[in-house]
């Protein structure tokens, strides 16, 4: 069963022979750069949380990407966090000063930056600098992403965010350009890590809530107030940049119907085993292009066994994308973690070193709408 | 629940702002085309099977796509297909001859033509003639990718192959971009549609291998002689290109090993019940980049119940691609039929119409290695 392949070249899975030529030509080729700097993309991070960290490890590491210089790490606690590191990244130029990266030589910025503010701002700073931007942050897309694809565009750079939904799961790549040739008429998806560690924690031991996030905490899955997770605040930010990619349709993430999380206890999850399934937050989003109808909110959901969603356990995300012609694609991937957005985020900047146009599809602008609430009952079905 | 959404603007949901602009600055303006074609993408279609007469209507009905342009269908029956055709496809170009292919102003020709041969000698004229390619055709890029792929980068156009592999399931686009920033180390696939529909069958019914595969020659799932597909032939092809992308290994796919799925019958089914499980088709590779060795099988495998594998049934492709930082990445989707594959290609055609570069990983030549033998037992098993 195995070959003794004596391999004759062993290159890293991300390499293609010529790439070097292909970021000299097509990347960088308008952006003022020397053909002498064209070999190599530079890269600097902003915001050095996990996420941001994780990439900047991974971009210095043993493991380093061929042709991805990382130079610069912007931080506003740069000075205590620079202190903290190792060897890797001490030959880096640190700075509290966000005006640092935009006046260097970087080609694109990564944002790790929590919130929305003020990291629309630094987007679109580095964008007016001629920077290309990769962003992990789910607030900036749901809310500006379509001013700032619309800016990217103009600018003859790019902006990408894989890692602003669904982790390693590569969702946004399936919707923006697997899809592309299809139609999606559905979209349901674990899209919050935390909840989904709590619940299925909950699932196995039958513990109640509280101990369930006290566990998740303690693990590194849950911040001491996860109600942003449990109340369906992250999941709806995230489905409203999905309702973008995949319907056209903008929906303000505070639109979207949330039924909260905590409420759900022993005593649901007994009865969800009764009916033969158990209970995970799911995201749902439909959208009926005749009528133009768009169905969207984000529950706890009863799921029956030997479904999908049934079997995903701890901090994964996953989704069922349902397309006119394709049917229906699942996905599934590590939805939490450093090292797992690291991945998606390091894909974009790979994409965006080998592409030059800017051809994330812009979402449309339509009115966000006020949605109907649910029904009396404690969690919502799942068709 | 609902959205009353009165959506100002519903864009198919591939579309982009902008993307003419893309077309026209970015894919063919090295193509020789005056300015004013840039606008549009033309394509031609090479073989009128199942697949290409999806795509051929797709392009052509009520769902066509803005920026593509289907001006011609070549195939070596073209007056007998074209009589049995309707209103949608009498506009185009016919022709039984390629050269009319090539000597047209077409940008992407669309390959879906059955085996390696001539089909190899079709796509490398087509790229030598500044066309660029999308191929469903898994035997071309199995045998000859890597060769084809090359020219295609000298050449400055793209081949593309989606549709080879997993069918409507995003795999070859997870692969070389959504994994580029990460290790790939395993990869579990169901990657034939045919032997999953047989096997399901059997499963579901408790009915013999052949009356499966009666049943399956007369949903359309299997051909007469279905043997390519139960010998996991078709697969190996398959799992060549995986290999070939993930480990930037090179391995013929006759130097796989496959373990026939046609000597399963009910008592295996009965034995691998009682084991809690169930069985399917898997392709596994494996790939030790310290020892540079690679294990690469095909064969009927037990599944446990409550894993990915044992919930595919029918015509579907499912895949666990397992990586260093990312962990465990989930795709399934529909793996056989005409819209399905369509989907993929369409895809790809829109991805070259927006880019420019030939940017696929072309895969390294390793010299293919005989491999070892299964023991004895009738199924491998899933680790």
């Amino acid at each position: 069963m195995n070959v003794d392949a004596s391999i004759e070249s062993c290159c890293p899975t991300f390499s293609a022979s010529g790439i070097t030529a292909d970021v000299g030509l097509n990347s960088f080729q308008t952006s003022g750069n020397s053909p002498g700097d064209l070999q190599r993309c530079h890269v600097g991070i902003l915001g050095l949380g996990t996420v941001g960290l994780a990439v900047a490890r991974r971009l210095t590491g043993p493991d380093s990407i061929p042709h991805l210089t990382l130079t610069h790490l912007c931080d506003r606690r740069a000075r205590d966090k620079q202190a903290r590191q190792g060897a890797a990244l001490a030959g880096l130029t640190w700075t509290d000063r966000f005006d640092d990266l935009l006046a260097s030589d970087i080609d694109i910025v990564i944002e790790t930056i929590p919130g929305s503010e003020p990291a629309v701002d630094y987007v679109r700073a580095a964008l007016l600098a001629g920077k290309s931007v990769v962003t992990s942050n789910k607030a900036v897309i749901a809310h500006q992403g379509e001013k700032l694809l619309a800016l990217a565009e103009r600018q003859g750079r790019q902006l990408r965010f894989e890692g602003a939904v669904g982790g390693a799961m590569p969702i946004v790549r399936a919707l923006g350009d697997g899809m592309a040739g299809d139609h999606v008429l559905r979209i349901d998806a674990i899209l919050n890590g935390t909840s989904n560690v709590v619940l299925s924690k909950m699932e196995t031991t039958g513990c109640g809530m509280d101990e369930a996030i006290a566990e998740a905490c303690a693990s590194g899955f849950a911040e001491s107030d996860p109600s942003e997770d449990l109340d369906g605040v992250d999941a709806a930010a995230k489905l409203a940049i999905l309702c973008a990619l995949a319907f056209n349709v903008r929906i303000s993430p505070s639109a979207i119907d949330t039924r909260s999380t905590s409420r759900i206890g022993a005593a649901q999850f007994a009865k969800a085993k009764l009916r033969g399934g158990t209970i995970r937050q799911l995201a749902h989003a439909e959208f009926d292009r005749e009528r133009r109808r768009l169905e969207v909110w984000v529950s706890p959901t009863f799921v029956p066994h030997a479904t999908l969603f049934s079997t995903i356990h701890g901090p994964r995300n996953a989704a069922i994308i349902s397309c006119v012609y394709a049917g229906d694609i699942m996905l599934s991937g590590q939805g939490a973690g450093g090292d797992a957005s690291a991945v998606a985020i390091i894909a974009d900047v790979l994409t965006i070193a080998r592409d030059r146009a800017a051809i994330v599809p812009a979402p449309v602008l339509v009115p966000a709408r006020t949605i109907q609430g649910f029904s009396d009952s404690s969690f919502a079905e799942a068709v």
